[in-house]
């Protein structure tokens, strides 16, 4: 059922003439040949979706009020379609969620959490960073007057640890990447200056090597990564400078070159340098459900709230959704459109009787869906500002929290804080998952406490949401492999009939905000010119 | 007129017996005595200074109303002393100023120019940063209530650019950021595996360091820096990974490693490791003055503004100062107080006769001022975010700009925009100053429309402050070296008669907030003890 008339071969795209010159030439010449043509890391995103001429008198029913169906029904409407929206909670946005005081939450098996939080104070179950990339999310929060401020991923003063190593002391972050630096750049710089590099770079290289090795590892004159106060200005002083009389610093010892390599905690200095984690990262001021309220004002007036679709049908005519209301209860009622955009979670819509060709049924059945745990935990007071300098940011841990993250917001408030005491991947978040949420916290504060032993005296109340028991995903996100998407990722995406799929499990970005806008504004495109085409 | 009383030889402290511990084993014995008594990177501020004991009634007059003079004014009428401050300006703060639409300024040689900037638009003068690890700073911030947001010092997706590198286009810092760190690891791995480091590394390490460097450097299963989705991760990709049918991204070339060496450009990658950038990094809402501004509600009270300091002289009963009045003119006045903390640049002190010994005149004198100018330009739309998706952060250059720093607040701002557009130091600097104001200004454009060329059409206004035309400060900050702090900094803080200094100058952290703050914490803390030891 998929229509080819959607990718008309006859014309060609700058795009499709740069992967041939790719393909012929190498990747170096297609690399200058998009820098000359100025795509080098352009963003997918292409600026506001143009659907223009008209919706021909058109009807789109949306499944889902998360950003996929809440963006859908917004640039619809604008383009003259009659859209309406069926969402199973009693909100729009869907993932896109945020946990305060006074909320509840019921998750699958009827364990009922009423979040205790202070007022101002919340936790973002879901997503919860925006990336300068992510343009279609930074330009709906824009176009919506979504207030943006920085996410802090890596903070130095803040801690990695790991229980095999320093005896199970945290580390601040600023040592282990200053010493982890400093050695690398002495032991290439030792490799260089002993010519056993000739071979990979010209004599005139490995000169500017040495200097970038001193330059970046702080290096002493013999290129050597010493205590001193070039290596202090990157990994503390033992006595920081001061002022007056007795102020004079005194450098601080890097550790051993062994000792930082067998600590594997090498491993969390890549987070900052990866694209969805780089500086400058946000977070929407006041919790990232202000994107979820934004679509609501714009679209809540096309949403039926407490809808839960039990059956989608089509035929040459239109599209046919029974569902039921979830909270007055009743017979199952109907809702007929022209098309509809599908965005329900793939863990869910392959449990729902969807008329659709055999290639997109096997695609719903063959994405799992991950597991993960987030657990906020609300403190009597911000301790770790108020003992130990951390601002904002991340400690990561190899226990199976996996990171404590600090709020980047309210800096040096007074009142009662609120952590995100633990984030859980893979078997960490099944085992998680399985306790009662009382005893998901419990644990939490118990690992917590090995870093910040204040978590004893100030702990005050949490809330633990295991994303395999939230009744309306029943996972946090699609888990594509490079076979499941070679052998599905077109047919899911390819419109069937009336009926096409949008969500971040249509995408490419798996798990983030961006995705789901982005496999949206795709689908209803699509769908535009399908329209046109006719 | 030293007064060795304030350093009892009798007692030793914790400090005192490292340092002994330090000389006698060398600094690995240091430094693990310090780590077991919980010292190591402990900042030198110790928290709320305590002046207990009242304050025998005495008298302090302070000169000079910045940081130094406004925490003491603080602090001693806190602790019972009789405070009067004089000040040079008609504001408390010094160098913490912050200019906005409307403010006049006139420098040395008569220029005065009137801040164009729309409302809510500033630039920093002076300081614009605040590291985590200036813990005197934060507190009082704290106490005062100055809200704090993040000041973004490295933006992966702003630029490093190099007049004599690629053409002289700028490059994101997220590409040199990333081949850079590659480049290395390959190097590394490949003497690694060579068993070229035998002798640097044990087998063991060696394996780890082979697992540490793929992960850091985004390498391939062989050790390779190539064209991969990994290092796309890092560095961006040709085409991004999108949503939809035809969504799959496309990998984008690294730099050859002899092109990143050669740039130069790697050394833009060591600031964000410099513990005064390190992540967390603030700046105070609003602009910088609101630090000053809180102060000057504090302690405004005490301070005789738009008053100039022409004389000090002290006997063994007390400090008398002449200053005359810059707004009202009159005869020269006089105050008289038991001591006298004087706060005044070395810079302008120097050319006031000053009734201290010979060891303090010459350490006024030892330290020259270093020169800089900041500028700031307003542009009629924010196209860094709107066309470049730059958010915050800094670009570096090597023309005498150094830097393009883009606005750290108000993201997405719909209205007009300021940038500082160029802080120079050193020659560039000596240069600018000697500029009328609007050349200055005019010539910071000429150099940054090579980097965003949106600056000819969007340019509005600009302003121009060069620190050696600053008729109160002459210079930025003091330029100490090496030999003249072993010279001269002891005396120039230790207690001359009656009269104390403090100030950024007085410090081991010139140039900085912190600095000013401990060197006059430090001071009243001597004076005071001297008060109690009569």
């Amino acid at each position: 059922m998929n229509d080819p008339s959607l990718n008309p071969a006859g014309s060609i795209s700058r795009r499709d003439l740069l992967a041939m010159i790719g393909l012929v030439a190498g990747s170096s010449a297609s690399y200058r040949a998009m820098a000359s043509m100025g795509l080098v890391n352009e963003s997918t995103y292409k600026g506001p979706i143009k659907l223009d001429g008209g919706a021909k008198n058109k009807s789109v029913l949306i499944l889902g009020a998360g950003h996929a169906g809440a963006v859908a029904a917004f640039e619809l409407r604008k383009a003259g379609y009659k859209v309406q929206v069926l969402e199973y909670n009693d909100r729009v946005g869907g993932r896109c969620w945020t946990l305060r005081g006074g909320d509840e939450y019921t998750e699958l098996g009827g364990a009922t959490q009423t979040c205790g939080f202070d007022p101002g104070l919340y936790i973002n179950p879901g997503p919860w960073r925006i990336p300068y990339h992510h343009r279609a999310v930074l330009e709906y929060c824009k176009l919506f007057g979504v207030q943006l401020e920085p996410f802090v991923q890596v903070n130095y003063n803040a801690y990695v640890h790991s229980t095999q190593a320093f005896g199970g002391k945290p580390q601040r972050y600023r040592e282990i990447a200053a010493d982890f630096t400093g050695h690398v750049a002495e032991l290439l710089a030792k490799a260089t200056s002993q010519n056993q590099l000739n071979q990979a770079v010209s004599p005139e290289d490995a000169e500017k090597l040495l200097q970038a090795l001193r330059d970046w590892g702080a290096l002493d004159k013999d290129y050597r990564y010493t205590a001193n106060v070039g290596t202090s200005e990157r990994r503390g002083y033992a006595k920081s400078p001061g002022g007056g009389i007795g102020a004079a610093p005194v450098p601080s010892q890097p550790m051993a070159v062994g000792d930082v390599l067998q600590s594997g905690l090498w491993h969390h200095m890549s987070i900052g340098q990866q694209i969805e984690f780089q500086t400058t990262l946000f977070q929407p001021v006041g919790g990232m459900d202000m994107i979820a309220k934004a679509f609501q004002r714009q679209i809540g007036d096309l949403v039926r709230y407490n809808s839960k679709v039990t059956r989608i049908d089509q035929n040459d005519k239109k599209v046919t959704v029974t569902y039921v209301d979830t909270k007055a209860g009743g017979a199952p009622m109907q809702a007929t459109a022209d098309y509809c955009l599908c965005t329900i979670p793939l863990s869910v819509l392959g449990q729902i009787p969807t008329q659709v060709g055999p290639k997109m049924q096997a695609a719903i059945r063959a994405v799992p869906y991950e597991a993960s745990v987030k657990i906020g935990l609300q403190f009597k007071r911000r301790f770790w500002e108020q003992d130990e300098h951390i601002y904002g940011g991340n400690t990561y841990t190899d226990m199976p929290i996996r990171i404590i993250s600090y709020p980047n917001s309210n800096y040096h408030g007074s009142g009662k804080g609120v952590l995100l005491g633990g984030y859980m991947f893979g078997p960490n978040a099944y085992e998680f998952t399985s306790l009662p949420p009382a005893e998901r916290v419990r644990k939490a504060v118990e690992y917590g406490a090995k870093i910040h032993p204040q978590y004893t005296a100030e702990f005050d109340n949490g809330i633990a949401v295991g994303w395999h028991r939230v009744p309306w995903t029943l996972g946090c996100a699609g888990a594509w492999t490079d076979e499941t998407r070679a052998a599905h990722y077109d047919n899911l995406c390819a419109m069937d009939g009336r009926i096409m799929l949008a969500g971040e499990h249509a995408s490419y970005i798996p798990a983030w905000q961006e995705g789901a806008l982005l496999s949206s504004l795709n689908a209803i495109e699509r769908l535009h010119q399908h329209v046109h085409s006719r």
